[in-house]
């Protein structure tokens, strides 16, 4: 049995507090500012909001300003942030930390440098460091997993990565249960590359269904299904050339953080729903502005953090132009408010 | 310009009509026996009827008796029956050709031997040889395409394997249009096994979306989209595994061949359902014989054809027996009865 601090009350870290509670884990749930309601919820009737369930008895919530006596006697913290507040979780545990305690990362995204990404468990780990002089050792989980279908205990598998083989191990022995199966992995940069693009290119391949909406119908009533997979194919070829210009490994790509959570992210959500909507021919500025106004659309977000630095890549030929056309074409409408047009011919060539 | 004809007039032979005639190709389209109606039908008013849609001007189309006639001048031979029609396939061709013509499958499946599976190409080739003296080059095409949207030219992207390079060249050279893109491959061992087995595995992921319907539901409404991805993710493992015991590169199986049709395959269609129905807890003889009595299951059929060479090669330490949990079990549920009880503890371990 262990202590487990999580910080961040949003969907993905509650529910965490499945295997954790499943697995007999003393579990701290930790608000942001931004959870307060969440963290009353819980603390009243046990329920969560936004997921939509009873989390499991015996749960400490505690509210943002309780995180200091939350860590206090730690084996773990979860850092379950969104990626905008990973800023502000550096903050407080930098402020709070009083000795290292082994983090495991849900926040997904990546920390943009001028030449490079650097994958958050790194931006962490020497923010820390710089900040306030403690040695962290930060995991992270990537993989296909719908927080409201963990929350119900349906069948999950993740990919569990960290530099140190045993962290990640022991990691995935921690939360394994009947329902949740966590996989370990040292491949941290291709990791993390996927769970953070695979919503941008989720947004690619939601193009399909969009575009056939303004398509003429036919007699035989086809669908668009054959364009989502040369899509979906260039979103795995891509994200390769990505993961691999990061030091990350094929496998991961091909693997759960990778095809299996493109996959996933393609049967429903928000980057899915840009996507449809860039198809039915609206500018990126047109769908935030009308049809998903207010929405928090993660690949949107994290194409614009990042597309600076991956243009500086391309021209320094850090990474090859000619492999990335839907990288491009995706950059060019989050950014640019170009109409995204697909590049047919221009796939699959190297 | 090249004379090219169509063997098998189904869907996805016919199909083939598009991006030959917008290319400006002669074609010449021959029903197997049992295409009889379909024939006529194109000699009269164009449309084909499973197809639902009027294929285009031009295209000779003609009755399986004619065959010598259409192969007279002929450059090229689609060979676009049914799994279950190939070896009437390789006599008509014997019979009747009097010279080598090039060739390319569209026939998907594997020939089994006793102790591996031999690709389709493969097998033609040396039937051919055997029985009539005649050396043809053969070459197939895989990936994600759904007949009746090349039909209509929706977007669409295949590989074409060959093991001479410049003939899969020539070949997407051939057929390539503004909708249709093939690309050259020289794996033809790795572009075959996935392209018959994408159909097996979709069952798989299938199970996922059936078994919902078998579970309490909950507050949240949740679905099962991790359990589907934890399954594609097997699936793209395990279909590596039997490509590479077979002589086939990782990259047939990550990319438009494997991940990419099996993302197409399982969106809709026959073996979808099918694994929609053991997700329910129907034994596939119920199914047989209850919900999906009649039809054909390319996936099952594959299943039920391979099923002793797989289990021999597994036997004999060929294939590692725990690296393919999944078809282990789809085997057990396909010639045992067995119901599919998913083995998530045993899946990425390997």
């Amino acid at each position: 049995m262990s202590i487990i601090t999580i910080l961040g009350a949003g969907v993905m870290g509650s529910a965490m507090t499945l295997p954790a509670r499943d697995r007999g884990h003393e579990v701290h749930l930790v608000g942001t500012h931004l959870d307060r309601a969440i963290i009353d919820s819980i603390r009243s009737t046990g329920r969560h909001p936004k997921l939509n369930v009873k989390l499991p008895d015996g749960i400490a919530a505690c509210h943002a300003e309780e995180l200091s006596g939350a860590l206090e006697t730690a084996d773990l913290v979860i850092l379950g942030v969104s990626s905008a507040g990973i800023g502000w979780a550096i903050e407080r545990l930098c402020e709070t930390l009083t000795r290292p305690i082994p983090v495991v990362m849900i926040t997904k995204g990546m920390h943009p440098e001028p030449d490079r990404l650097i994958c958050l468990p790194d931006h962490v780990t020497a923010e820390v460091r710089r900040r306030c002089g403690l040695s962290l050792t930060v995991a992270a989980i990537g993989g296909p997993c719908i927080a409201g279908e963990l929350a119900v205990r349906r069948q999950t598998g993740t990919v569990i990565t960290a530099r140190a083989p045993d962290f990640a191990q022991a990691l995935c022995a921690m939360f394994e249960t009947d329902y949740y199966h966590p996989r370990p992995s040292p491949d941290v940069e291709g990791v993390e590359i996927c769970a953070a693009f695979k919503n941008f290119f989720a947004i690619g391949v939601g193009w399909a269904a969009g575009h056939l909406e303004m398509m003429a119908a036919t007699e035989n009533r086809a669908f668009n299904h054959n364009a989502a997979a040369i899509l979906f194919d260039q979103a795995i070829r891509e994200m390769m050339v990505l993961a691999q210009g990061h030091g990350g490994t094929a496998q991961s790509v091909w693997g759960m953080p990778g095809a299996g959570d493109l996959y996933v992210t393609c049967q429903a959500g928000r980057n899915s729903r840009l996507g449809n909507n860039l198809g039915r021919g609206l500018t990126y500025s047109a769908v935030r502005n009308g049809p998903m106004k207010g929405d928090t659309i993660e690949g949107a977000e994290l194409g614009v953090s990042v597309a600076a630095t991956l243009r500086s890549m391309i021209a320094a030929g850090k990474l090859e132009a000619a492999a990335l056309p839907l990288t491009t074409a995706l950059l060019d409408a989050l950014t640019r408010d170009a109409a995204l047009d697909i590049p047919w011919a221009a796939f699959h060539r190297s």
